[in-house]
């Protein structure tokens, strides 16, 4: 054991991070699906009313979890920003395939 | 049950959202007992070691869990901004209160 007190926080952030990663992989695994229906069907990569409603869930989510809610807002739109870039990207790969055999 | 496909994959995306954050609440009493524990030994809010370790520790965790490990940089590197922005009130806080005793 060491004598830093800061080793023992350390080694529960690391684990929660570890946690966070594997969740964080989930998450991008149905985001990619979402992003394949869109592509297939023409739909817009971003939705403003879906992101309104999971931002106002999170909100009080993280009031229920002690969590800053603006820290939560700003990591959701960090998250999403992410994810549109992948839609854009399959809707640019799809749209290439089929130029492919137009 | 919704017709629309999109619907189930966004109820698993709000269960890993609501899991994010509660796991991001346990992260921040961590850090706030580190920022309080570097506030009294008057340690600085960041350290460039553990970030570095850090990073390198959850490339590896990201490449095992199939995640775009830039995507993971990026985003700790936003959760440790916020925790050192915690840290910085923390020790200004701090030195408030040695103030008003002085």
């Amino acid at each position: 054991m060491s004598d830093n007190p800061l080793d023992e926080y350390r080694a529960s952030i690391d684990n929660i991070d570890a946690a966070l990663v594997y969740l964080l992989s989930e998450r991008f695994k149905k985001t990619t699906k979402i992003g394949a229906y869109k592509a297939e069907n023409g739909l817009p990569a971003s939705d403003l009313g879906r992101e309104e409603s999971q931002i106002a869930r999170l909100r009080q989510l993280s009031l229920d979890a002690k969590l800053d809610p603006s820290f939560s807002e700003k990591m959701l739109k960090f998250i999403v920003d992410e994810v549109i870039r992948h839609h854009e990207r399959q809707a640019a790969d799809r749209a290439g395939e089929a130029g492919d055999t137009a």
